[in-house]
């Protein structure tokens, strides 16, 4: 079986919401540096995004014109064996991944974006606003924002405004208002671009512009593509789809792999399936895999730091880097944020999580092989599950083990050809 | 019902060839200019692709392997129904389309690409040519090659090889080796090199480098992504696995409508509806829809022409614009054909087909509209569908005429995102 497809009525009616089902409390949000953090949260935010960021309900319905757009952006999305894989690797592991790429906008992101967009709206927000670095969470509230009838303005860090022109014309293409940041649109903006005029701006100005603009009108909110529990809970369909197919292919999984950068692809494959294990019901394992170039999980420690780095946020206990921590350039721009979802982190911190750091050599190599094998081109990012999956089929040739390993495919690489270029042509770096 | 999605045993076991049920006799191919183009054809074409361009077999079976790989790249695709673009123009209209875009390099291509690999390997061949403008046909058939384990060599329109850095990365990662056309590597190449140095290449040029490197070595053989019937043949999945589809969802096509250029995605999804209408059993209408840049159904003469601007092929009885007609280069560089298929031809010559020609502008308006309704980027082709999809939705809105209306989409846009960039910005020109 190449491919298990569910029906549109299998589309789930309900997000998981981990946090019913931690092995022990999560430490709370703190204020810091004399200011109130927490409570300027309701002006930042969209109400029902707050509420679900800490409700503790294992269950919270989704609403049923959101789950129709899931339905008709082609939810549910395909689970795939990767034979050809397999035999490459000569491996007795089977090799399943999720197919996240089948979305509008290439990734798992619409996922979220849809949700949080929703929500804007009946709450009569007329706009939200955000910033975005590789695109991929940009274009999906876009997409997100056009379908619901709202407005959106993104901050997009300059130089991936000027180097990657057509995601910006993506953007434009759903209606979306696209600022190269910093912009001279805010104060935060204009202080920089005094400051640093040819600075090519940073994800960390980026979100102060876009917080700043939300805070400017009480009709805007701001919106974040990951990091959050709230939008890890929205990317829990993800989860629920592979259990249920996991079920029709008669299978249990020994292995789940996904990249890490914030969370939410990872935990929102992995969270459905992790009660099982917090409760001892299941030795499944799973591997978070991240750049060697941004160690978050295997080389942060877990501590209380900021969100953003320059302190809008309050203070999170999570893993971390540092929230002044610049990861060098890698291709991978999903996965460069210099901490981590506190759920993700309190797991990992109580072993549940075996994180896993990969070298972005070996993750393009690992690419190649998945286009050449698969003929998908998978996103930099999901090279780095890709590159955590062969490392495993390889690890069962050696001991013959047949494991059942499943891999969240988080997007295609098609808008993000950049980085393939630079490995090809032999200039790329492992740790730029 | 928003996805009609049906099982990988569902797959089409044959291709369906129109040549058993043509309502009149094909014009045969003849040989011109005092040349024998017509026996050279075993030296340029893969054998087995050659018998099926002049088989009159209904139904040719579809080998093992290559039913496997279709199934491994996602065949069947979905059939879906465009609700929110109905909804926004507000039709009694049902709009169903197919999504060939789902196949791992984006488009429909992939379906001739492999059949065409396949048939090369069995023979012996070990390493096949082709030329590529767009880009779209040169990664089918790279992906193809590395999939059957074949070598391929791609000749590109220097222009693009310079525009398109994104495309030739897709090829390389797929193990293919490419060439700016015109090149150092045959004597076309040098010769025009040696008379224009700076020359921004042409499609002619390329189809004469990729035949000369064909025929200068036995164990290569040259392949083509459209116009040819057995190209065609391969396509035919398409619209037999929409009619299985159709049958699903109760429906009965009113209009069923495409893209042209060579014909392939067209008649793909056309012919194997075109019997019932040949027999007198259907009054669907077929609607073949290409850029009033290049009108070569609606303007062109039926007449005897080379299929490519040198003479390297017979002459073929079609619809051309001349052999040295050179289109402006508009964004849909797909459909900038000067002829057409003889199969396309003949069936509109005799009334069964309605050409359309629509306007660029118009053609990226309607692509915006459907990307912010139905979420998917359309590749700047199959905005020519979408055009007359919508023009047809709108003309049942006001004579409230409740059609089927099917359209084949036949690629997504994320690779050729430079039209949209001056649609936006307000640059693009109707005719260029």
């Amino acid at each position: 079986m190449y491919k298990i497809q569910l029906s549109s009525d299998d589309v789930p009616t309900k997000w998981y919401n981990i946090n019913a089902d931690l092995p022990v409390e999560l430490p709370a949000p703190k204020n810091s540096k004399g200011r109130d953090q927490i409570s300027t949260l309701p002006d930042i935010f969209v109400g029902e995004c707050l509420n679900q960021e800490f409700s503790t309900d294992r269950y919270i319905s989704i609403p049923k014109e959101v789950r129709e757009i899931y339905q008709q952006i082609g939810r549910p999305t395909p689970l795939y064996r990767a034979t050809k894989l397999e035999e490459k690797l000569n491996t007795p592991a089977k090799i399943y991944y999720k197919r996240e790429d089948t979305s509008p906008t290439g990734s798992h992101k619409l996922n979220s974006a849809l949700a949080q967009a929703y929500y804007a709206r009946e709450q009569g927000i007329e706009r939200v606003t955000t910033e975005t670095g590789a695109g991929q969470w940009g274009s999906a509230l876009a997409l997100a924002c056009s379908m619901m009838g709202i407005d959106c303005t993104v901050y997009m860090v300059r130089v991936s405004y000027d180097q990657k022109p057509f995601r910006k014309g993506v953007m434009q293409l759903y209606n979306s208002t696209i600022h190269a940041s910093p912009s001279t649109n805010t104060e935060v903006g204009r202080k920089v671009l005094e400051e640093t005029p040819d600075t090519p701006g940073s994800l960390g100005i980026a979100i102060s512009e876009a917080v700043e603009d939300a805070l400017s009108d009480d009709n805007v909110r701001y919106t974040l593509g990951s990091v959050l529990n709230h939008v890890i809970l929205h990317q829990t369909v993800i989860g629920q789809e592979i259990k249920t197919q996991l079920e029709i292919a008669e299978e249990e999984p020994d292995t789940m792999i996904a990249c890490v950068g914030g969370g939410s692809n990872f935990g929102g494959a992995m969270f459905p399936f992790m009660k099982d294990k917090i409760d001892g019901n299941s030795d499944t394992e799973f591997i978070a895999v991240e750049p060697s170039a941004c160690p978050t999980l295997t080389q942060g420690s877990y501590d209380y730091d900021f969100g953003d780095n320059v302190g809008f946020t309050p203070l999170l206990k999570m893993y971390t880097l540092g929230h002044e921590f610049v990861a060098p350039s890698v291709h991978a721009g999903g996965l460069r944020y210099h901490g981590m979802n506190t759920q993700v982190s309190l797991l990992t911190h109580e072993g549940y999580i075996t994180p896993k750091a990969v070298h972005q050599r070996d993750v393009f190599t690992a690419g190649q092989m998945f286009a050449n094998c698969e003929g998908i081109i998978p996103a930099p990012e999901t090279c780095h599950a890709i590159a955590a999956t062969i490392d495993e089929a390889r690890r069962c040739k050696e001991t013959g083990e047949e494991k059942t390993i499943v891999m969240n495919f988080s997007g295609h690489g098609l808008m993000d050809l950049k980085g393939y270029e630079s490995f090809i042509d032999g200039s790329l770096e492992n740790s730029k």
